[in-house]
C-alpha cells in the first residue's frame, strides 16, 4: 500500500509513530496527482511546491515535538470557491480568470492552524452553480460524470490525490459528489461551519464541508472546521457546538440499541432507481439487526420542496451576480448564465412565498425529529449519469433533467440546515457506487457519525471495511 | 383631579394604597371615553361591560390580597391589530370587517395575567400601512391629524380614554402618533415583545410597543410585555433580556455624568421644522448641563434609508397580502391598495438588495453604538400635519409627501432593530406637541428608560414634570 491510500486515521496514526513523515506522504500523493490528473481533471492549480514546503515544516515540528493533531501533515485539496493567500480563486469560471485573493477564507486559516497541508484547488462546475463539474472525470467510469458542483473535491479523494477535501453544498454539492465517487461527504448543520472567504453561491443554502474516505475522516476534519466565526453572519454562536462534541464514539461501534431511525415513505424512495433503493433498504436492515428501531415516517410539505429550493436559490445567486452579469455576460457558460438571468427575473413575491415554505418546512422537520434520531435515504435518485446525458426517463412516464434528479433528495436538507451525511453502501450494476444519506437533527452530527460509522464497519462490499482505503483505480477512458 | 388623568404610577399606587378601586378608576375612563370618543374616534369597540366585569374581579382579588403588580387594575387601550378572543379584529379595514380571531395574541394573555383591564380596540391605519389614522382626530388640536399608524392608541391615552395602550411599529408607527399627540412611545428592539395574534405588517420590520404618558410608566409596561415566545419566530431567546431587567433606575434621578450621547450630525437635523430641532437641541444641552458626554456622530449609509425601508416594507406587506388582494382588491382603501399592488411587482433583487444593505446598516449602527449609549434626535421632521395636507415644502426648495417625512427619522431604527423611545420635548407655536427620540443598542431599553425620565423629571413646559398628568383639554373641531 502507498501512502496516497491511507485515509487520515491511518495516516494519523504513522505520522504521529513516525514510520511516515508528512513529506514522504505528499510526496506520494503529489505523484499520484501526476498521475491521474491528466484524466481525472480534479484540480484547478496544484502547489507542489508550497506543499513540499509544508511538507518539511510538518515534518520539522513533529520532530520537535509540536504535533498538531490528527491533521498534521495530511494534505487536502480545496474546492477552487475558498480564497487561499497567494493562489487565484478561479471558482471554475473565466469571470474570475484574474482573481486574487484578499485573504485566507477562515476554514483554510483553521485547517492551516490544524498541520493540514493544501495540495491544490479543485474543480468546481462554476461558481457552484450545477452539479456536473464537466471539467472532471469520475475514476469509477471513463464515461461517467464526477457529479458536482464539489466534483473535483470529491474525485481527488477518491483517486489519491488528497486524503481529504473540502466542498461546498448548496442543494446537494457535497454529498452528490461524495456519492457519485464513493466518498463521504458531510453536509453540517447551518451555521456550524464558517463560509467566510468562500465564494457564495446561495447564502442562506450554502453550507461548507467535508469530503473524506471514512466516517471517521469526515468527523476529523469537522472537528478542525467548526466553530463560530463573527466573519460570516449565519455563524452559529459557540458555546453550544464546540468541535470536542465530535469524536468518534467508541460506543457506537458496539451496537445501536435505543436509535429511532426514519425511513421516508414517500419522497425519498419516489422515482429512485431501483439498484439505489435496493441497496439502502439493505443498510436499514442492517442497521434494524444491529438494534435500531426502524419507522416509517411521513415527511411533510415534500411537494413544495423543489419550488422552494429553486425559489431561494435562483434570486439570491442572481442578486450576488448581479454586477458581473451584468458587465461581462458573455465570461460565464451558457447553462449558468441562463440560471442567472432566470433568477433575476423571480418576484420578491415568489422569493418571499419561498422563505415562509421553508419556515413551515423547519418546523414540520423538527417535530419530525422529535420522533427519531436519525433519517435514511437514497443521497441521489441515480448514480453517475453518462457525460452528456441530460435526462432521466422513470417508468411512470415521467422524465426529469439530470439536475433536478440530483438536486431533488439533497436539497431538503439545505432548506431545512439539518446536518446531512452522504456515504457508500454499494454499487450499481456498472461498478458506479452508490450512496445513502444519513439526516439528524441540528447540530446533531455525533448521531450522523455514530450511525455513519457502524454502516461502514459493517459492510465489506464497497471497498471494505474502514481500515482499506477507498481509493480507487483508475479506469481508461473509453475515447483515450 | 379626576382618575382618569393619572399616570399607571400614581393609580397603582392609589389601587395598592386602597385610596382608589380599580372599579372607580375603569368608570372614570369609560366616562372619559364616552364624553370624547364623539370627537376623537380613537376606539373601533368598546368593550365596557367586559371591563366593568374585569374591574370588580380585580377589585375583589385585591381586597382579597391577591394584588398582581402594578398593571392590576389599570384600563388600557389594544391597537384592533392585537387579537383578543370574543371581540373582532378589524384592522380598521373592510377586509376584516368580519374577523373574529382563534384566540388571543400573547401581549394580551401578559396583560390579563398582570390585572390590566382592556377597555377597547383603537383605530389604526388601514392594516397598520400609514402614517394618518383618518379615522381618529388629534386631540391637540381639531385640524390635525392624530398620526399613525397606532393613532388611536396614541390619543386615547392623550385624552385619558385608557392609561396606556399598545401599538405597532413598523417604520413608525409607535414613536410618530406619540410624537403627534404629546406621550411617550416605545419601539423596543426587534424580538423582545411578541407580535403573535397581531397582524402583521412587514415582518422582519414589525415591533409590538406601548405607548403612555411617562416614561416610567412606558417601562412599567415593557415589563409585562418583554419575554421569549416560541410562537413568534423572531422572538428573541429569554434569558439575557428577563422583564426585571426593566425597573426605574433611580441612580438615574441624580444626573447622567459618564453617559455618553451622541448627536448626529447630518440626516436627523436635515429638513427638520426648525421648532422640532430647537427643541430638541434644548434637550441635548440639557443633557450636557445634567453631565452626559455629548459627541456629534455621522451615521452611516443613511442615504439608502428609504430605499431600504420601501424594499423591505413594499414586498412583506404585499406577501402577506397576496390572496386577500387577488380575492377582493375593492375591500382596500385606495391608498394601502396602491401600495400593495406596488408592492407584488418588486423584484427579488432589489428585496434582496434591501436585505443586504440592512446587513451593512446593521453593523455600522452596532460599530456606532461602541461608542455612544444613546443617540437623541426628532421623532420626526415635522409636528402634526393638517388634516388633507399632502406635502411639505422645506426651504430647499424640496417638496415631500407627509408620509415620507414621517417615516424618514423613524424607519433607521426598524431597518435596524435598535430600540427608539420617543418623548414630548416642548410644543411648537401652534401648540402641537414635538417629540424626541431616543435610540440604543439592542436590549438596552434600560438607557432609554434613564436618559428619558431624566428629561421627563426636568422638563416642566410639555404637561410639567412627570407627577402631572399628560391627558389634554380637548379642543373644538372648527367644523363642529
Amino acid at each position: 500500500m502507498q501512502p496516497f491510500e491511507l485515509t487520515i486515521e491511518h495516516a494519523a496514526a504513522a505520522i504521529a509513530a513516525r514510520t511516515l513523515s508528512p513529506v514522504e506522504l505528499v510526496d506520494s500523493v503529489l505523484d499520484r496527482c501526476d498521475a491521474v490528473e491528466q484524466r481525472l481533471h480534479a484540480y484547478v492549480t496544484v502547489v507542489a511546491d508550497r506543499a513540499r514546503q509544508d511538507a518539511r515544516r510538518a515534518e520539522k515540528e513533529i520532530r520537535d515535538g509540536l504535533h498538531r493533531g490528527p491533521l498534521h501533515g495530511i494534505p487536502y485539496g480545496l474546492k477552487d470557491l475558498f480564497d487561499v493567500s497567494g493562489i487565484p480563486t478561479t471558482a471554475s469560471s473565466r469571470v474570475w480568470a484574474e482573481r486574487m485573493p484578499d485573504g485566507d477564507s477562515t476554514v483554510a486559516t483553521r485547517l492551516a492552524a490544524a498541520g493540514a497541508i493544501l495540495i491544490g484547488k479543485t474543480h468546481t462546475h462554476e461558481f457552484a452553480y450545477g452539479l456536473l463539474t464537466p471539467q472532471t472525470a469520475n475514476p469509477w467510469h471513463a464515461d461517467a460524470i464526477a457529479g458536482g458542483s464539489s466534483g473535483g473535491s470529491a474525485v481527488a479523494v477518491a483517486a489519491g490525490s488528497a486524503l481529504f477535501a473540502l466542498g461546498t453544498d448548496t442543494g446537494g454539492s457535497i454529498r452528490i459528489p461524495a456519492a457519485l465517487n464513493g466518498m463521504v461527504g458531510l453536509k453540517p448543520t447551518y451555521g456550524l461551519v464558517s463560509r467566510h472567504g468562500v465564494a457564495p453561491l446561495a447564502w442562506s443554502l450554502d453550507h461548507v464541508g467535508p469530503i473524506a474516505r471514512t466516517v471517521r475522516d469526515t468527523a476529523t476534519v469537522l472537528s478542525a472546521l467548526a466553530g463560530h466565526d463573527p466573519a460570516d453572519p449565519a455563524s452559529a454562536a459557540a458555546p453550544a457546538h464546540a468541535p470536542a462534541a465530535y469524536p468518534a464514539d467508541p460506543r457506537g461501534l458496539l451496537g445501536l440499541r435505543g436509535l429511532r431511525v426514519g425511513v421516508p415513505d414517500t419522497y425519498y424512495f419516489d422515482r429512485v432507481d431501483p439498484q439505489v433503493e435496493a441497496a439502502v433498504r439493505e443498510t436499514v436492515e442492517l442497521l434494524r439487526e444491529l438494534g435500531a428501531a426502524v419507522t416509517p415516517v411521513k415527511l411533510p410539505l415534500v411537494e413544495h420542496m423543489e419550488a422552494t429550493q429553486w425559489g431561494l436559490m435562483a434570486p439570491e445567486a442572481s442578486a450576488v451576480h448581479e454586477e458581473t452579469l451584468r458587465a461581462a455576460p458573455h465570461l460565464y457558460g451558457p447553462d449558468i448564465r441562463l440560471l442567472l438571468e432566470a433568477g433575476s427575473r423571480v418576484s420578491a413575491l415568489d422569493y418571499l412565498r419561498a422563505q415562509r415554505t421553508r419556515s413551515l418546512i423547519s418546523d414540520a422537520w423538527i417535530r419530525l425529529f422529535g420522533g427519531v434520531d436519525v433519517l435514511i435515504a437514497p443521497t441521489s435518485p441515480i448514480t453517475a449519469a453518462r457525460r452528456g446525458q441530460e435526462t432521466v426517463r422513470w417508468p411512470d412516464g415521467v422524465t426529469e433533467t439530470v439536475t433536478d434528479a440530483y438536486v431533488r433528495l439533497s436539497s431538503p436538507a439545505n432548506i431545512t440546515g439539518f446536518p446531512a451525511l452522504s456515504l457508500p453502501v454499494g454499487t450499481d450494476s456498472a461498478g458506479l457506487p452508490i450512496g445513502a444519506q444519513l439526516i439528524a437533527a441540528p447540530f446533531s452530527e455525533s448521531v450522523l457519525f455514530r450511525v455513519g460509522t457502524v454502516i461502514e464497519e459493517q459492510r465489506t462490499d464497497t471497498g471494505g471495511p474502514a481500515d482499506v482505503p477507498r481509493t480507487v483505480a483508475i479506469h481508461e477512458s473509453s475515447d483515450s
